[in-house]
């Protein structure tokens, strides 16, 4: 039912106090070239691009999920960018070296990072 | 390559100016609706939940798209929650009821949108 050839959810998370992040590694740069190279290639209408909030996997941003495979890439650079849409977007290939790792090892670190986050807010709610 | 049972994007865009967006039209609500729904129904760790920017459908929010299906659903009330947690997520059949329509009106819709917005960019850019 998606209504786009691919559908991109790219992660633009700012978090405080110099903590890692998509933002503060550069995400706001690869949205902006993922446009633009989208628009060269003449798939602005085909290509749905999303920003999102965290995936969970802060450390090793900027990360992008594409559908409808459910391809996760990490540490997208803009010099990345082309390559995603030449090899993924137009050729139907996912980009391997990008890729963020197996599915196990995805769900672990997402979940772990997760329960810290819920740790710390309950700390922050106990005022500690 | 997707590490979750299922994965959910909400829309949670905020738009200055009184224009109608997923914000204005509860998405925090229906947000914490269904984290606490999923933690009732121990999905927590199955169904891992996104916020996005916008899908481009803001007259109708809120709006969320769940994969790896790719179905787009609308107009979603906190007293939707249970029902959607209950019989997609639970029994895998997607609510038909709150599905946001078929491919090609979705697509023209957002489309639409999406070149409106550019306009109004454009507009501001030329300081009219």
């Amino acid at each position: 039912m998606e209504p786009f050839r691919y559908h991109v959810y790219l992660c633009t998370q700012e978090k405080p106090g110099g903590k890692p992040c998509c933002s503060a590694n550069g995400s706001a740069a690869v949205l902006d070239a993922l446009r633009a190279e989208l628009g060269k290639a003449g798939l602005g209408d085909e290509v749905q691009v999303t920003t999102s909030g965290s995936l969970g996997l802060c450390e090793r941003g900027p990360n992008l999920v594409v559908y409808p495979e459910g391809i996760w890439y990490s540490k997208v650079s803009t010099e990345d960018v082309a390559e995603i849409v030449r090899e993924h977007f137009l050729g139907g290939k996912p980009v391997t070296r990008l890729q963020s790792g197996d599915e196990a090892t995805l769900r672990g670190e997402i979940l772990e990072n997760k329960r810290r986050y819920l740790a710390s807010l309950a700390a922050q709610a106990a005022g500690r």
